[in-house]
């Protein structure tokens, strides 16, 4: 009935706004299918219409791995259906799999790419998605900002900058936290994927963290922006040798070129103790590297899915990065800092390499603060330490 | 050659990122195709690997509407390929249908949306494409902001901002354009479907246009922002007497929440010398409507694919419309306008509407000028026609 009802609306709509959108009226018609279907019980039905199909399978996050897909039935108009009873509330996004042709869900028009590739997205929502929903409060401001880079040789780079609630209304300035991204990502990961200004949004309305201005860079040196944005300069065709996990150019231009560049263009607080950076997976890489080699840039450091290599691979050199631990921790120790936070999940493939980095940093006396969760090297992990992360920054 | 060196590539980086990342290395290894792969000689191959299909056809908007799709061919390993050899360097969107059901290009990440419709997007390099390409010198930034509109009862609405290069170290001020969306957009349909940031930039780079801020609202009075951000305010289960083009709600709150706005925000000029307005479609006839009820706002009108109606559809009474331009076209001629502009293409399916708008203008002896293309109702004109209409203003 239900579902019926919205698709009587969809056809409202196709012969409505049909002829202002030629083209849009045709799919519209042929598709008026609701997928997926929010039901209020929280179950999930997904939907896609294939009457020449023999196969339809979904492949979501919530499942244990891309491989365990779960197929759909047919009916006999051949809409492909499926329910979901048991989903927690979370931001998910999914793949449909029709005669072994990877596709988005065409009657979901919110899609979000991961790397290189295209996935359909939906939030379910219920008490442990609050955070990551649109906040009810005076929401953030997100920049897309190009910045000069003298230290990458690059006359203009792309970065997203978050501005909290009521930064235009005040004249306060802020401190600053600096998001990193992982392998392969760019500067619309932390916004697109993570949800990075829900998070702080939500967070900040509720007094759990203190407003701040959150800096989202393009870790991969050699890349202008995002790949569409600036084609040419894609991380998939770089060399081992140019690779951001084997070079610490990125690192360099942080602290060079973006730094001075959001002091100066925002109303940003200076100083370390105004500093924070965090970053998942290379970032997190990143993020130790910036932590060793600049002890006097930041008072914080969050370290996410990320440890110290026991052997050599992903362009990392595991001798290298141990003796820069070995040399220079010293240095680290003695800046300072406030709080050095090291996040994993036990089913993480990078586990082992956190559980190495405590040994090296226990052996070195070294301040540290460990949280440990279940799950992978997923997203839904970075968001949850971006929320656990961020309130305990500048305070 | 070509295909199998970069196919190599990608599967040097799938083993180089994989266990980074591990949900996008099974997908790269299943799925190494380059598609679109644009050639030096200005052709364009897409491919798509569906080896139990028995059809697979292109749709792109370079075709002479959504029907005339082509058939890809399948070689012996289910890979299935076209090439189009002629086809005019520009900003380009296509779907592929495989037996039947749409789908976006798996291999290709760049994914854009029309109304609800997603498809993958390229540009195709060129004389032509230059004006929708990133810009070598610095670029504008995009601010996505939200702001309170009282008008509307609602605390807060999304809009984009464009502010133009060297914004941040000049303290000059800047005249405004006011840039509206069609039926079924929102405040995003002009960057991504339109790239007027890029378009502004290479404008204002090579002097053809002042600098300028620009401002893309949500013209949908009943929705907070684009449906996937703030969802529950859908455009698409408005009734008739909600509907966009039948009130005057978003134009009033365009004058009463946002103008003010931007100018307290913004380093922006004030006064009606210093603002424009443009849009298409809906946002056309949007902008016919803030010229006479808000004559003395604006001096600058871009009308784009939109005149008026003869007889009443999609909710726009013509009665009432044709009543609204002879009752209010003297005080628009009063008010002193410096520019009253006029673009449609001769296939539009709008066109005759806009014949009969000049025929009650002239009837008036109202000035404004006329500018017919080819083409219909699609964003390669509104593109082209922002390109034209920017450079008039300001001067």
């Amino acid at each position: 009935m239900k579902s019926n009802k919205i698709i009587k609306k969809l056809f409202l709509f196709a012969g409505f706004f049909g002829l202002m959108a030629a083209s849009a009226v045709a799919q519209f018609q042929q598709n008026p299918i609701i997928s997926p279907e929010l039901h209020e019980n929280g179950s999930v039905t997904f939907r896609i219409m294939a009457p020449a199909a023999d196969s339809v399978k979904i492949n979501g996050n919530w499942m244990q791995g891309w491989g365990s897909a779960v197929h759909l039935s047919k009916n006999d108009d051949g809409l492909w259906e499926t329910t979901f009873e048991d989903l927690t509330p979370d931001y998910y996004n999914y793949t449909l799999n029709v005669n072994g042709v990877r596709t988005i869900d065409p009657s979901n028009p919110w899609v979000i790419r991961d790397v290189r590739n295209v996935f359909s997205a939906f939030i379910l929502p219920g008490e442990e998605s609050e955070f990551v929903q649109l906040s009810e409060g005076e929401n953030g401001t997100v920049h897309e900002v190009w910045y000069p880079s003298p230290t990458l040789d690059m006359e203009q780079r792309r970065m997203r900058v978050y501005l909290p609630p009521n930064y235009n209304e005040s004249d306060e300035s802020y401190p600053v936290l600096y998001l990193l991204h992982g392998g392969g990502g760019d500067e619309n990961a932390w916004t697109e994927l993570g949800l990075a200004n829900r998070i702080m949004d939500n967070l900040i309305h509720s007094d759990e963290a203190e407003p701040m201005i959150v800096v989202m860079t393009n870790g991969n040196p050699n890349q202008e922006s995002t790949w569409h944005v600036a084609p040419g300069h894609d991380p998939v065709h770089e060399s081992d040798s140019q690779n951001p996990m084997a070079t610490e150019r990125f690192e360099d231009s942080l602290v060079n070129d973006v730094i001075p560049f959001i002091e100066s263009n925002y109303r940003a607080k200076t100083g370390k103790e105004n500093r924070a950076v965090t970053g998942l997976s290379m970032g997190g890489w990143q993020t130790q590297k910036l932590s060793l080699k600049h002890p006097d840039v930041f008072d914080y450091y969050g370290v996410m899915s990320m440890g110290i290599i026991r052997e050599s691979q992903f362009a990392m050199n595991a001798q290298t990065h141990l003796e820069l631990t070995n040399q220079n921790i010293d240095a680290l120790k003695d800046s300072g800092y406030k709080l050095y936070w090291i996040a994993c999940g036990t089913n993480d493939f990078l586990f082992d390499s956190v559980n190495f980095m405590r040994e090296v940093l226990d052996g070195h006396d070294f301040d540290y603060v460990y949280r440990e969760t279940g799950g992978g090297h997923t997203w839904d992990r970075w968001r949850l330490y971006l929320s656990e992360f961020a309130p305990m920054l500048f305070k």
